[in-house]
């Protein structure tokens, strides 16, 4: 009945594409009918996207599946390739940069960090030390028959939304700094990063903010542990949240929303950065938490933050009370939170998630007594990815470039236009 | 390419009528060729719809559409009837139950309003006294050729997801009560609610959070004027929120997101009756205030609240000092919420509306001062519709009820089923 622009068989195709890879991607190695029973789709219309799959070399065949895999009699089952197309991810951290090559089956196939003291250094020699890394990355890639289709970029601070400009890092001291030209254009050094493909367009750039990525990883890598909506917080230095509602990331109208570190906790507390007072990053924040545990944050952060687990094990008063404060203040934040939002449940993740068990009883004791609604606040969740979060969820950013578009990749191989 | 599901083929006729209906209501008087370029569908379908949609008696005819009113030849124009049916809102207050009917092009055509002492009184009679006054309203209806569809009722508390169950309204004193039972039935009144209806169906019931409605009459009375992600912040007795993004309305896992009143402002303030300490409602809510300014709550509210606005206008300290405060608090739970979701705009609604003149300075000084994201904070408006926010919202939450499913009417009406 709808009137057909031109363009829709085309965007048709794409989607359903597009949704054959997702839900291989999901299910892992599965048959035709079972892709077809998942997606609503004929039989025939799956083999004809299917075939086009296996022709691009996204998808490969592996062999029967197994019985009682799926409806239908055993079939060949499909699997996404583990060479061709993959997704890089890269950190850039107040003390280092880190970056990660995961094949389309979600696996980490290679990896590079160094230490770079990011704190109010120039982003030029920043960018163009990641980009050698990820030169680096992408050579150990090739050796392993993968070309990077995509890089997305972690970086501590406000990302303007649908945009590669660093609005505000604080922690790093940028502002308004363009990402896309150090990375985005094609390598000039010994192995150009576009080099396995076939026209001189630059890769895909996608820059996020840390806190976005760390919870669609958890989102992505672990879908049976986390719910559909819930708000993740999690701390470097600085501490960010992120807001899913549905499965999707709450960006915000500026793409700014997930300031969870500024929210005030005490408002006639200390003076911020920001501007305000006694916000959370003040309680809670890596620099306030070991302040408060008496531990010098001058040297190597993990050296600081192995320090102040040491002494939280082995029971020291000062550096648990520090723990208990951190995780009143964040109880305070996550209570309006709640409040706000009615999520189903809430994740620490990052520095918070090694010093969950601290933080833990002060934090839900606020949360028990400051949530409006009636029963039992939501559950609390720890990350299991750590540190590795944000990094993580920008290599699978990478990839799901991908898999929601595979008619963009075919015509970049193929070096057709579509 | 998608397999046909049985239903498949009535559910893009269903989606298809609601769509033409929702593209009048929007647009007003309109040709069936605007309607077709609107939707993206050709005139021949649009034809088709607009021919069910006229015989159902949903839309009406209303002779030439004005030269220049869109594309194509001059055609008849489409408007929604103001006959048939109407969507019935009704308020539960602390001191009044308030109902009125809506018909299909918006307009308020019957209204009917009472005094009721809701405070800490059993449900029972309070549904009964406001059964009363639906019958009443349904009356005036009738009288104007309008036949409720929908009820909805807007109360002050948290209702739960998809139910009529309201499981917590503290400034009421009703916990775990269902509202369904009394009001959603045939009517057995002097005139039955549901007298018009060709079936003994009971009208479909909407209970909703007042915030929420509140919020959503802001978007669909207001829509050039509300940005299609913001907060609203109202207060009657007591103080709630409603986010909405993307033109909806975020309802949380529970249904009981928007509890911004409880949101803490002083994590060491007076104990409040959730079981937390400082939160906003004790200093921002309508008991807070009048007390801050030394006037008496016991009476009528209007009388206390026209109190304080006269002390205000006259340059009273006291109410100045309080309605200061309370814009302080109010400028630290938003502040809060706008780094959490950086919405587009934030909106004070209800009795926040009537006094916002005194509340907006100390709430932008903190708004400014607090939100973490460097440019201005996002814009505070003041709704429009004052205290018949949440009754306007009901009312055209049932008209919805029609344009969302006209199918569903049309059958009721036919006393088919479909």
């Amino acid at each position: 009945m709808a009137a057909q622009a031109p363009s829709s068989q085309r965007e048709i195709r794409r989607r359903n594409l597009s949704r054959v890879l997702h839900a291989v991607a999901e299910q892992g190695p599965s048959s035709r009918a079972t892709v077809a029973a998942q997606l609503g789709l004929t039989r025939t219309a799956v083999s004809t996207l299917v075939d086009e799959l296996l022709r691009s070399g996204l998808l490969v065949e592996q062999g029967p599946t197994p019985p009682g895999g799926g409806p239908g009699r055993p079939g060949t089952a499909l699997a996404l390739t583990d060479r061709g197309p993959c997704g890089l991810g890269a950190e850039i951290g107040v003390d280092h940069l880190a970056v990660c090559a995961v094949d389309m089956r979600g696996q980490v196939r290679a990896r590079g960090e160094i230490e770079s003291e990011g704190r109010n250094s120039a982003p030029g020699p920043v960018l163009i030390r990641l980009q050698r890394l990820v030169d680096e990355v992408t050579v150990q890639a090739h050796d392993l028959g993968l070309r990077p289709a995509a890089l997305a970029v972690a970086v501590p601070g406000l990302v303007a939304r649908g945009t590669s400009r660093v609005v505000h890092a604080p922690n790093l001291g940028w502002h308004d700094t363009e990402i896309a030209p150090a990375l985005a254009e094609p390598g000039t050094e010994a192995v150009p990063r576009t080099g396995a493909r076939a026209t001189d367009k630059p890769l895909p750039l996608i820059v996020d903010n840390e806190a976005n990525l760390g919870a669609l990883a958890e989102l992505w890598l672990d879908p049976s542990r986390v719910p559909r909506d819930f708000v993740h917080v999690s701390a470097e230095v600085g501490i960010g949240a992120a807001v899913v509602l549905d499965g999707e990331l709450l960006r915000g109208n500026r793409g700014f929303a997930g300031e969870i570190g500024h929210v005030p906790v005490r408002p006639d507390g200390p003076r911020c950065a920001c501007g305000g007072r006694g916000c959370l990053e003040q309680y809670a924040g890596e620099l306030a938490l070991l302040d408060a545990a008496g531990i010098t944050a001058d040297g190597p952060r993990d050296a600081a933050l192995a320090a102040l687990r040491e002494r939280a094990a082995s029971g020291d008063r000062r550096a648990l009370r520090a723990l208990e404060k951190a995780g009143t203040a964040l109880g305070l934040a996550l209570a309006g939170t709640v409040n706000l939002l009615d999520p189903s449940a809430l994740v620490l993740g990052g520095v918070l998630a090694r010093f969950a068990q601290w933080l833990q009883p002060s934090l839900e004791r606020e949360l028990r007594e400051r949530t409006a609604a009636p029963g039992a606040p939501p559950e609390l969740l720890v990350s299991g990815l750590g540190a590795d979060g944000p990094l993580l969820g920008a290599a699978h950013a990478a990839v799901r470039e991908v898999l929601d578009d595979p008619l963009s990749y075919q015509a970049t191989k193929e070096g057709i236009s579509n």
